[in-house]
């Protein structure tokens, strides 16, 4: 990046913020044992990274239940965006609108159009079976992204089944973004890496970002069974693409099971309090099952938050959203309550 | 990579190796306040990086007296040769070889297969005047490497002015790749960073790799003035893809400014013993300009090192090269030594 082309949350540093709702990551930060591994790493960074990140594929492999030749990490699950669209080389794609805007970003440096699926408002944005009508067999590739970002909504369990499905049938490839997953509510948001079957087309990306609080170390991962496509992946970007810092991080992270859980079970109490006062303040909350909320009704919102330091994401630019729609991320209850108390400031200025 | 296709030097993972002369690193490492920045940084990874690496293109800028709207950081000095080749899709290349691999995989990535400029190694491998008759209108892009990895041969400075000149009468778009030009002799070797002209289609690649032992945290960075490319460029990967704790290293590494120098004074001292030892060994050596030499002539001394622990870099795979090619890099007195006895002990059992 060096332009002004950028479009996503978490800039805290061309504003001046106190307190970064714009980023959904775990509000608990990073874990010490991470902290402490990326210092230990760092006695060791003369040396080339492991290319083959052998040691967090096997782990990772074991904690999805497939075999460590159906991960495929990288730096940030961004990347891996990318260099599936590269390997792939879609002629066509279906893409549900609003959603995270890397994936048209991608699709573009491919020369790419998609066909958009739109997610309508009035009906809260929900993914219906009538996109079953839509994937036919001229769609290459459909691109999921459940819980969805921003509007938090995830693919109900028995249509993401019909959806893989339908997919299998159509030959079409499901792209499904996971990187949610892990701070949804299990009986919420299911993740297909256990349903897989050998050389379906079919990848789930997933990510540390989020769950640990690895934002800045960047690690990403994708899960295939067709390893074909993943070893083409590998084929697009350089071979030292995952940090020795990132891979060392990764491995402590998943010695820290309870992270997500810790942080799931802060949600199930903080996702209630924040919609039940920001209804009272009479803002609109669409109600999904990640761990951030989409918000809209008040055109300047995001405006008048960040005169008070409060960034939140301004979701104008997604396509089929508008002024007024923006993203929180649900954090610990001293500033959930600072957010709600500044909106109500703002509201009442 | 998950696959068995990696073909580079530094693979200490899957091999047994006490002494590593396959990867051209500083043989001092990395700097220590460039640890402390990582493990300072490692506070500060549940935020997202800076998308504009704003403070240490700034830095970088004025280090090459050049604008920071004229830096491109990247993951590595590798990611940036995939983007740049993705952004410019040319349609022809002429490629000097051998050379480092990951320009041709680029380039494959990308579509394009490179014409080839042999380098000759009854010349040394230089490249010589009659590359200015190879470049044509119809070549969009050179790619160069100075000092070339693996030979370690720069090219003469009145020729490099000429090819600039060739390239521009030509429209031809020159690649520079400079990463070891801070490891080189500032007599020997010439970054084009002070000659270019507003718009020039030039663009020159450096890393902290090598330079400050780095390998492991992934930092390089483009020069061009040629922003519209940069920009394109930036549009080819993920907003984040330089983490924090590489753009936290990097300011501290250039902090360290007498790191290099340190480097290059032990190569004046180290290369001499080097070449003298192995010549009187009986092996060939192409004598560069870089932190590395190529030996060849013995046909199992990459197999032979290995059984006693030393990993060499083997160039066997490197277009135009064969089976006996090995790329040694330049480190302290002590680890040079001990592989003269390693190459000496293997050549008479």
């Amino acid at each position: 990046m060096i332009l002004g082309s950028y479009v996503h949350g978490g800039d805290v540093y061309k504003n001046r913020v106190t307190l970064d709702f714009s980023a959904n990551v775990n509000p608990f930060g990073t874990p010490e044992p991470v902290r402490a591994a990326i210092c230990e790493a760092a006695n060791d960074v003369a040396r080339y990274p492991d290319p083959y990140c052998t040691a967090l594929r096997e782990k990772l492999a074991a904690r999805h239940g497939v075999l460590p030749d159906h991960i495929l990490c990288g730096n940030g699950a961004a990347e891996l965006i990318f260099s599936f669209v590269q390997a792939l080389r879609p002629k066509t794609a279906l893409l549900p609108v609003p959603s995270f805007a890397e994936y048209e970003t991608a699709l573009a440096a491919a020369g790419v159009e998609p066909a958009f699926y739109p997610l309508l408002r009035e009906e809260g944005f929900a993914v219906t079976p009538n996109i079953l009508d839509a994937i036919t067999e001229d769609t290459d590739l459909l691109l999921l992204c459940s819980p969805n970002n921003p509007t938090g909504r995830s693919v109900d369990r028995d249509l993401l089944f019909a959806i893989l499905d339908r997919c299998r049938s159509t030959g079409t490839w499901l792209f499904s973004d996971e990187c949610f997953w892990d701070l949804t509510d299990a009986d919420k948001s299911v993740s297909l890496a256990a349903f897989l079957r050998e050389n379906d087309r079919v990848l789930l990306l997933h990510a540390f970002t989020k769950t640990y609080g690895m934002a800045g170390v960047r690690l990403g991962y994708a899960i295939s069974k067709h390893s074909a496509l993943l070893s083409r992946m590998s084929e697009t970007v350089q071979p030292w693409n995952v940090s020795t810092l990132a891979q060392a991080a990764g491995l402590a992270a998943l010695d820290c099971p309870d992270w997500a859980g810790k942080a799931r079970a802060l949600f199930s109490e903080e996702k209630p309090y924040l919609i039940d006062a920001l209804q009272r303040l009479g803002v609109s909350v669409s109600c999904g099952d990640a761990n951030f909320l989409l918000l809209s009704g008040v055109p300047t919102l995001y405006e008048r938050l960040l005169e008070r330091g409060i960034l939140v994401r301004d979701c104008a630019n997604y396509r089929g959203l508008q002024k007024g729609d923006v993203r929180i991320a649900v954090r610990t209850h001293e500033e959930n309550a600072a957010l709600i108390a500044a909106i109500s400031e703002a509201l009442h200025a």
